[in-house]
């Protein structure tokens, strides 16, 4: 074992780092005060800036125009693009574009790649994931309502979707829906894309969710599918691989939230750090005299310490044999981390009093909007549950 | 020791459920997606039927127009009150309402009286309490920054104030500030009442607080009061017992918090146990046949019950001797109160899952907004040392 | 609601705490470090002390000599005697005794009564409840292995049990056995009494349990039951009735452990205190002056306090309407005041440091012998799901 | 970052593992029944064995006889070692000896090393460690009563001393006195080495602790030192490097404990997974198809990961960089890895019910054992305030 991180990840790691305190930091007040929209034309340049320097798309292969990081690679890029609830956004790699580049470089036709792949790789357009539904559990992926019936040289959708983030705005959505409706279960559902633009695609509303309706890509919307009317072609990957693929996608998705959440850690253990030893609690003593203080500071150091080093781990455990073999790792570390994280933004919300409340600082955007992190992409007793399963039968195996 | 609830107040209880249950929460979804003012209306026709009931002001002695429930009483109220967010406000026991009513009462001249408080009693004005700045900690109300310099038959007061909760819209505030600076350091300050139309009173911005800057009541504001000339007869009480009126009002003060929040508890718990109930997550199960949810259920109300209890006891003692003698009762129930709370509103979102994030239940609300129940009216931390530290010295005597 | 205690009961507690504080306290160490037997002698002349006082068997009516007190006053006496481990055995209301008491005036006949009944009343002789079984999970007690065939005017009984709680040393064993293999399955068992002298009764050992085996009353005994015969009247009301007798016993006993926490939770926490207070960590400073100790010290109070008035609410809901209406809140308050107790008790023991792991305080007992208290009478999780079980029921009917 | 393990040391641990479940878990029910002398016979065949197997002192360099493991590559085998209470004292690498082997390999002289390094490791004598008093807090080690007084060639040493892990039956302590009474405090003590039948030397008992004396190398005396007379040349190391060595030895013995604390619970995670697969709880159901039973298994392996890379990421900190440069890593793993432990072995006993509070399996005597790693080597707290001191220096170094 060798905890030491390589030269060039050092350097990048720290590039990284400098971007994002000096050219996204300041953006943050006016994200948190005034919505996503009046950042967008000064994320335009940002996002051109990473490009110059090299640093654009870490997660994709060169060939794509990517870094071509591995996923342990790109979770230290990650923890430090999590410092600020703009890191991925600038450097494209952010859910859930990332995630639909990856299934579309893997099961993307050429033509599919051209019209959809290349100018999502290039920043010019976003996309959409279109899978939850309101009436039914996203914790249950193989039972959904939506339907895609083939007419002639067309899929006709219905249906509706929910938390479909960042469709505000997206150029086109990957659409899950029924095609086969009396295959066994894990093989009914198909993906398939659908421009936004597309008669009858109507985006009911951009879910008000803790507060906020967002906007663009920081937003989930619903959107209804009716009589959507798109190519047979439009189909990604085999007609009823819909759950593989999104399996797949969601496997190093998670991965890719908890590296992301471990920025979360990080930026909130300085800002309480920092925000201790300036306030003030009498002429005399600041917040970090506090005993208290001091101890919420060392558990939450313990505490993202092992979770970080956990995250990277399962990290390193899908580099070496695939996101298949390194299920239970990422079922453990997604609750793991996520627990993780809401307990130290809770602790440094607390430190900073009436001011951790306040879109002042992002530690309130993070409190409300990670939240949802325990529950998407799985809810933490799925994974539990899940994780469990296939631990015991490894003892069962064992024993006989 | 008896338990049971008096015939007059499970009367009342239940009216005062009902009502919620029927005007108010239906009013909800509009409040918690758009904003409050979009409420205001129907709520002036919701108090005017809760003053026909004979419901209105519940905690107010009967003199001043109010039930005259006991404060144990009020307890009984509060709870069912504070299962919508609307309660307190259509009753005319908000914070900080209530609490200025109270020290108006007690401390107020006669003149006084007739300018604001009967028009606050009768639901025709609002008013806030200024206390809280951004550049001294709230958990030392004996350091502050706003001056109150006697001129003439005027007082100039100088200074800035956060947190200034409903001053949007208010007709006045109760400001504290130094007017003694000279003075031992409890003995300092006053308390001033401050017309908000006063030349000089800027209300700088609703601070953005969890995504929300909020509007009228629902909101808390930064003002800056800048050479704000008052009477000399606005002093509320003695010239340096603005320390003293504020304990005076901060005692009761929290308990009619934790009250709320076993409202806030108790609707959380039944949101769970409903949608437990009827969401499926396959065509043949619900959440509430999941083991976890049901040890969440059992946990939660094992939490809520004992807490409610602590409350109401906490509330008895302040009927029987006073809030000085139950100091250690209302800080022990103001923490364990406001997690109690806390978790049970986390459970509540982890069961409905990805609706518990959104605004179309008041969990995410409770979840953003209540947070700042640990914090405010004396943090957490705050509570604990000041109680240990009573409880130590009780033990120091009895060792005597 | 009314939280004062009758001046009668004032007065009871008051003689209690006194008993315990000057007569029992001054005996634990011996127990703790030498074991049970090494008192005997000692507790022999206290019991007698405490008929003197006329405070003998206060949870038993007076027509049977104790001193009638209802639950909600016999929680109050029982959180007095918790607060040592010789408490309740002095006093003759120590589990299993007082429990078989209980079903014996129930469901005794007048000769049983005679025979095994006043006996115990008098504490001339000691009882054991023989449920158990090793081979059998105890949170199913439909599902036992033991049985008791009827062969002309006798029971012949084979099986094993254990954690038959204090059969070192007792007279007789109420013993749960099959007796109707072929009934409904809450209908199978019956409860017989068997004295421990009787042929095939073989005591196996007293099972080591945290370190202890344990000896006389402090033991949890195995105990083999091998073709042992005794007369058919030795049953214990109708035949059949065995699974309902048992749930008729627990539910009261159940409330009495949880009051007895309360009393283990009040020592520790004074132990606590009085050990801070005492415990200098450098010339100039005791453990009282540090804001972690302190904050423990708020915190145990207010789970304390919270935990203690749940227990009395379920006693006094027992008194007013039965224990079977009081099933939900016995269950809440059985895992919520078992954890809150381990709790106080861990953060005790945190505070001794070295002492606190030694047996020079009662913290290391209550440590490793109140940790199965969520286990007995009933897990933490099958309280959970069954609470859940029927609060879910009550929502299903209020919605009907 | 490589997190993969070495062919040779996957097979060290492979072998070390074998080990433990073949030689020593057989022998764990005498020991946790009847105590550790009736072991001794046998672990003197295995001692032999382990020696023949070329596995015996891992933690020792191979000039004084050891396998020479770094402390990363010591830190698996010792997560092997732990999982049996037998498994550290077996290899020679047990607490007190072993940080007692390390301290006389860097300050021994010559004739020390031959008189009382060389037959420790050969494992023909044990030593105890004399430096925690009764009178004094563990958590302050500059503040002791103990005095070393020169008097000619001869050191006269006073005071009184307890947990001396393993005093009974030990060769020689090393004893921390104070030479110099009036030299700064870091300065003031020395470590002496004492041949325990050196007259004057008392061992008044061995301390009941959690209900057991103990025997021989598991026990904690309680020892006398009155008018002790050793030569001048038994001191170790400097004079007045007392405290010096004590934290030399400190962090290493630190880390040796989270590793063995790792065994722990792996067996504590085994155990539970074990027997939730083999138990019944219905004739057709076992532990395993519970859902909060299902949520232990994943919780506990989830933090066990966490805190198991933490630990070694700790150690490779010392690898890299020494003791001292790693003290904050070491601090945050000390108490983080003692909780995830008490939690792990908390929910095991869960799973087992009543067999889970009985000396059946070694979960009872992790409970009650290992409590109090929270509290020796530095409790807990001293720990937080120790690590949170030096983390928020770096913070106003960055600052600046």
């Amino acid at each position: 074992m060798d905890f030491s991180i390589s030269d060039r990840m050092q350097q990048v790691t720290r590039r990284v780092r400098a971007f994002v305190d000096e050219e996204l930091i300041p953006l943050e007040r006016d994200y948190l005060t005034q919505g996503f929209r009046v950042v967008l034309d000064a994320l335009r340049e940002k996002r051109a800036k990473v490009k110059q320097e090299g640093l654009w798309l870490p997660q994709i292969h060169k060939e794509y125009g990517g870094m071509g990081l591995s996923t342990l690679e790109h979770g230290l890029v990650s923890a430090e693009l999590g410092r600020s609830p703009l890191g991925h956004y600038t450097f494209n790699c952010q859910a859930p574009d990332a995630g639909n580049m990856e299934i579309l470089i893997k099961y993307g036709t050429d033509e599919q790649k051209e019209r959809f792949l290349t100018p999502l790789l290039a920043g010019d357009i976003r996309s959409c994931f279109s899978m939850t539904e309101p009436d039914y559990p996203g914790s249950n992926p193989v039972w959904m309502g939506t339907t895609a019936v083939r007419d002639g040289n067309e899929w006709v959708i219905n249906g509706t979707k929910w938390f479909s983030t960042g469709a505000d705005g997206a150029s086109f959505a990957i659409v899950m829906a029924i095609t086969n409706p009396d295959a066994p279960k894990h093989l009914r559902a198909s993906q398939i894309l659908v421009p936004i633009d597309t008669p009858g695609v109507c985006i009911e509303e951009n879910t008000p969710s803790m507060g906020w309706r967002g906007e663009d890509w920081a937003s989930h919307s619903r959107i209804r599918y009716e009589n959507v009317r798109v190519p047979v072609d439009n189909i990604l990957g085999p007609d009823g691989a819909g759950f593989l693929i999104a399996q797949d996608r969601l496997g190093p998705g998670r991965i890719h939230h908890c590296m992301r959440w471990m920025g979360v850690c990080e930026r909130s253990f300085e800002l309480m750090c920092r925000y201790a030893l300036q306030r003030r609690v009498t002429p005399d003593h600041t917040l970090a005299d506090q005993q208290i203080v001091r101890a919420w500071i060392a558990e939450s150091r313990a505490e993202i310490n092992a979770a970080r080093l956990a995250v990277l781990h399962a990290a390193w455990c899908i580099d070496q044999c695939g996101p298949k073999e390194a299920r239970v790792e990422i079922s453990l570390i997604k609750f793991h981390a996520a627990n993780t994280m809401m307990r130290v933004i809770d602790r440094a919300i607390q430190v900073h009093g009436g001011l951790g409340t306040t879109d002042y600082t992002p530690l309130a955007l993070f409190f409300r909007n990670e939240r949802a992190g325990r529950i998407y992409d799985g809810p933490d007793e799925v994974h539990k549950l899940s994780a469990a399963k296939r631990i015991l039968a490894q003892f069962t195996e064992a024993d006989v």
